[in-house]
């Protein structure tokens, strides 16, 4: 049992409501914000000229107005001069931007892949070497908040250790803590699953808007799963939940990175549809869409390997959908390219191995944030901080570099 | 953003909170209420007091006091005189108990099986019959505060509606309704998923103690999986989550009642054991424990069977674990016989399966409540009201049946 929270905490949670709300809106009327904190006009002009003081949100005229009389003042978060860094690692790119509150990509640099994309070293060495230019490159006045970064491996969250990522090969790598130092900018580095992240941006600004219920499975060189449970991520105990990559869909079947055999992703990813189409490389999205392209033509053997792989894939699905009971399941990464070429074999299994009652209401999707899902996961994660508690942030936000 | 609470609203979240403590520690000091609390003893006092008036704690010595000095009272619920009706409704079993605030079974009765026992009227004129004869003996200061009802099956938790349970026959029955309006006593019955209850009984007062992250898995003639995530019962968009025994473990394997194939439930089941074991009936624990003997005495078939079925449940258990990191698997009903005599099997398929970083933590239990863990299930979900507002929900309560 707590005790009553203290006026100082009410206003701080209040700032962080208000503040979230455009940042997630992109800008909303001092009444709008008032009708959804439900608090009143004078509350709502003191938060707002608390945020704008700090620069954090601007008041200004909305662009258009459709009623007669004097138009009511619009909040619009200050995207240009407050900012993060979002940075996704998967297994064949790099990505590094700086993403604007109100989840504007401000700019944004593919970072080329070391000489050795598997030694941690090189990796960090890249990032950190882009995310600088990038910092670099803003105008004087801007502060960064927070520094994200998506993983496509099993990470833990509280201090960014990356444990296991069969794909790119590392095991128990401090990836947060190196970043962080190699950056230099005295701002701690998050680090999120990339399926996780995926699974938080297509709920607040993507497919799953709203939604309480949703997997998101990301499909790069293995699968991920992301999945929201009553409107909170799904984190298990030591933060390794979600891993519906390494679910055994076809007991003895082809031999998965992690060392067991039949595995969703062995079965269903993208070097599982390769294979079934008997192509070698290129792989990635260029090689998943060529498969679905040259189906689309007619091509047998990759309507044939596209059709297998959806089964697997749709395999997968109604079991989560039995396990879950989802509002609804979205594909992103090169798994929306798959289940776009495969929707009727994965649709058919679902129908065949779907309990009635758990598949009657889910919804199938593709991402809608598509290649920027990822990035704007670890965006969000980075205005975490900022959104909890936004003045005290804004005083340890850096710039310019030292 | 919602108002602060009103003193009332506090003090009524606190009785609540006084009442929930001692309902599942069974008494404490006031002065461990006011520590675990956080309030003053003045306060504690206070509250005290208005749920003593009410008849639901009484006060008094200790029993053993090892301190010198005057003996701090202790508060305890007033196990025989506030009490509810705890029913479950398994594929080869009815039960019905009175079952005291403090978790205490008052009494309880094995309801007859009606002629058919796969019609609705039938089974709910059975139970409703035995309940009655429960409230009829009962002492007349007594009170009955709720109605809980577990069901082996899929239920509309709003409303107390069956949607399907394959293996009691039935879709879409207003059994919650249905057998509120037989009991005639006023009260609404709450009704829920037999291995969900198990889940929150285990996590109260079982094996799962304190955990956030766990899966209770109970074995019927089916299978159905119980899931905290984060401390939350999963329950999905529809209320229908955590149906595991309907995760395709072996693709293309035994039919199973939902229509599909290699399902949990259909491969490492009750009834998988005993066609593998070449037995037909008696199923059901008895059926059950007499091939966990004979495997035990050299009986090779049985032997054989056990390791097969054995296999499966690892199988299905490794999934779940990828799937959801849990701190805790839990196996009730005849999955506890089941995973006694194969837990060599389980858990080397789980080594297999397992993600390293997602099983690295992971205990295997058998339920701690054993038979009564789906009766203390009901019970708590009867014990709900109650709980959340102590002094109104008691007003509510009937006794004696009119």
């Amino acid at each position: 049992m707590k005790a009553a929270p203290s006026p100082e905490e009410i206003r701080r949670h209040n700032l962080g409501t208000l503040l979230r709300h455009v940042h997630l809106t992109g800008q909303a009327s001092r009444a709008e914000l008032a009708e959804r904190m439900g608090l009143n006009r004078s509350t709502i002009l003191a938060l707002t000229a608390d945020l704008t003081a700090a620069g954090l949100v601007s008041e200004e005229l909305p662009r258009t107005t459709g009623r007669a009389g004097r138009p009511s003042l619009v909040v619009r978060p200050e995207s240009s001069r407050v900012y993060v860094l979002a940075l996704d690692v998967g297994a064949d790119r790099l990505t590094a931007a700086r993403v604007g509150l109100g989840g504007v990509v401000l700019a944004r640099g593919n970072v080329p892949r070391p000489p050795d994309p598997f030694d941690p070293d090189a990796v960090v060495a890249e990032l950190a070497a882009q995310a600088r230019r990038l910092v670099r490159a803003a105008r004087p006045d801007t502060v960064c908040v927070g520094i994200g970064a998506a993983f496509s491996g099993i990470v833990r969250r509280e201090d960014g250790v990356v444990r296991l990522s069969p794909n790119i090969g590392w095991r128990d790598v401090p990836f947060g803590a190196e970043l962080g130092r190699r950056l230099g900018m005295g701002l701690s580095v998050s680090v999120g699953n990339d399926a996780d992240l995926g699974a938080l941006a297509e709920r607040e600004r993507g497919a799953g808007a709203g939604l309480d219920d949703l997997i998101y499975l990301h499909g790069d060189v293995g699968i991920g799963g992301g999945i929201i449970v009553g409107g909170r991520l799904l984190s298990g105990e030591g933060g390794y939940g979600g891993e519906v990559g390494h679910m055994v869909v076809n007991p003895g079947g082809r031999p998965c990175g992690c060392g067991s055999r039949g595995c969703l992703e062995a079965e269903a990813g993208e070097l599982a549809l390769l294979d079934a189409a008997g192509r070698r490389g290129p792989g990635g999205r260029e090689g998943v869409a060529a498969i679905v392209d040259a189906a689309d033509r007619g091509d047998v053997a990759a309507r044939d390997a596209l059709h297998r792989v959806g089964g697997w894939l749709g395999q997968g699905v109604a079991n989560l959908v039995n396990i879950f009971n989802p509002a609804m399941v979205i594909f992103g990464g090169v798994l929306r390219d798959i289940y776009l070429g495969a929707a009727a074999q994965v649709r058919s299994r679902l129908a065949l191995a779907g309990l009635g009652v758990a598949r009657e209401r889910v919804r199938l999707r593709t991402s809608a944030l598509g290649e920027e899902a990822i990035l704007m996961g670890a965006a969000e994660l980075a205005f975490a901080d900022v959104l909890a508690d936004p003045l005290e942030t804004l005083l340890r936000g850096k710039n310019p570099l030292p």
